[in-house]
């Protein structure tokens, strides 16, 4: 499964990447097309259009074509999509001079930078909505999937998810914290759009509640191992990040090195792959990738 | 109709003010209970608690029954809740420090102020989250209808309503403007939600297209003479709010003076009472409900 594999003619063919294409075009057709006077719509497409991991619209769709995802596409690409611009929004928001005061984001100036503080609160609020309207309008999936979906994105967001962690981290993250609070302010902050990215795969598919629960379990860890390698990377300059952020902060990485971290990454990635296995027991694509971006962002810090 | 009328055992027993009572409690039960760590649950609850006038939700739960809605009332006042909730969310936004930067919301001080920044839009961000979540899960109403009003109310926030009039306001309002630029903000500003209101009564009821459109036609004449009244209120100790807020905006009151802008009011009632007798043709508590709600408005301002 290597990204980038090419057919005889020189055409792209490894699924990944297809799909890492599909995601790119749908986000640019779902995000409105604004003159250069309409600011906040300008904001919104640069806060999600501007080059990213894409990882967890990936994992919504890669895990649902392992649970045996066969009905509309584009309706399932429509959840991706909704994911991808809710983790566009909460970047926008964790960069705002009130939080974290960052000044670059994917190598760009942040979003408040290029448009003014308030271009980019209303950017949030716009993105947080229209990721909404996009599931309740995604074609080909029932009414109840949908709603089912409503229900798990925003439980993802509140405080009980994104807010959650961002709070935390803002009003925590300079005091000493134990190992568990660490964790738990990384399940707020990363697990829960995890989370809701494989339910919503589920409840596309009409998959079991002991289905449902195996990638919870995935969630959990993999979200985890994600805000173990962010930490990890603090310090690199590949991130595209301002470097150093988390100076002075309690992250694992902070608390315990950073060879003791990636054991616990390592651990966690385990979790991932077992549950995984459980969750999709005919058809692996999605461990098999998770196995290998880990791998190698890992090489890449190491 | 008199607000606060009592029985015999001096027990309320006009429907408006029950009603209101019932949002009330509704709103309590929906948002979370928190401790005194818990900020931007607190905050939450203090941008949404507040007493405020509650009109939107009253005029879906009214509209509704003037529809001759006869299921689940439960369902139907999460409905209203939700609405309450986004313009609680709307109105943090709008007094954050990049915005309007006010001081006083409701007769307290804005949640900006009282919780810190960072807080206040956490809030905004879980609260219109918090939204969409109770839609998804009102019971007895439909899974198709739930669909139908997340998307109603996602309109009405992104970039073709709240969003956009709060853009409008803070980025042309200090300038000239036309009427009908006037007129296009507070449709953006106002009428949007009301819309999403209306919208939502019909939705649950099942109402035709015909009198959906009629129901359309209420709000954008509604929300011109909501936001008409504000304006005509601006320099009245009796908002709750900043005073003198439009002091150099280019408003109705401000381009026309307040003769001419309540002759505008007037008109706009005109329609609103029109088009909801047209859409509502068997029960029309609600057009009675806005003619003397704007009457007792109107003598106080006078």
């Amino acid at each position: 499964m290597s990204i980038g594999s090419k057919n005889s003619e020189g055409r792209v063919t490894d699924p990944i990447t297809l799909t890492l294409s599909a995601i790119e075009q749908r986000l640019d057709q779902l995000l409105p097309n604004p003159s250069e006077r309409e600011k906040v719509s300008l904001a919104m497409r640069e806060g999600t259009l501007t080059p990213g991991k894409r990882i967890r619209p990936l994992l919504l769709l890669l895990t649902a074509q392992d649970l045996g995802y066969q009905s509309s596409q584009q309706g399932l690409l429509d959840f991706a999509c909704a994911i991808e611009i809710v983790h566009a929004a909460s970047l926008i928001m964790d960069d705002m001079p009130c939080m974290d005061n960052a000044l670059v984001r994917r190598s760009q100036p942040t979003v408040h930078r290029k448009f003014g503080e308030a271009v980019a609160l209303l950017a949030v609020v716009a993105l947080v909505s229209k990721a909404f309207q996009i599931i309740s309008q995604a074609e080909g999936i029932s009414d109840s999937a949908k709603n089912l979906a409503v229900a798990e994105l925003s439980h993802a967001i509140g405080v009980q998810g994104l807010v959650e962690g961002q709070y935390q981290d803002l009003s925590e993250g300079e005091n000493p914290r134990s190992p568990e609070a660490i964790a738990l302010t990384n399940h707020y902050k990363t697990s829960t759009l995890f989370c809701a990215a494989l339910q919503m795969a589920a409840i596309a598919v009409g998959a079991s509640e002991a289905t449902r629960d195996q990638l919870r379990h995935c969630s959990f860890n993999l979200g985890q191992a994600f805000q173990l390698l962010d930490d990890l990377s603090d310090d690199s300059l590949l991130t595209g990040k301002d470097p150093h952020q988390d100076l002075g902060k309690s992250t694992w990485v902070n608390v315990f090195g950073a060879r003791k971290s990636e054991k616990q990454l390592r651990d966690h990635l385990g979790y991932v792959s077992l549950h995984f296995s459980q969750a999709c027991q005919h058809s692996r694509q999605t461990q098999q990738f998770v196995e290998q971006w880990f791998a190698q962002k890992l090489a890449a810090v190491g």
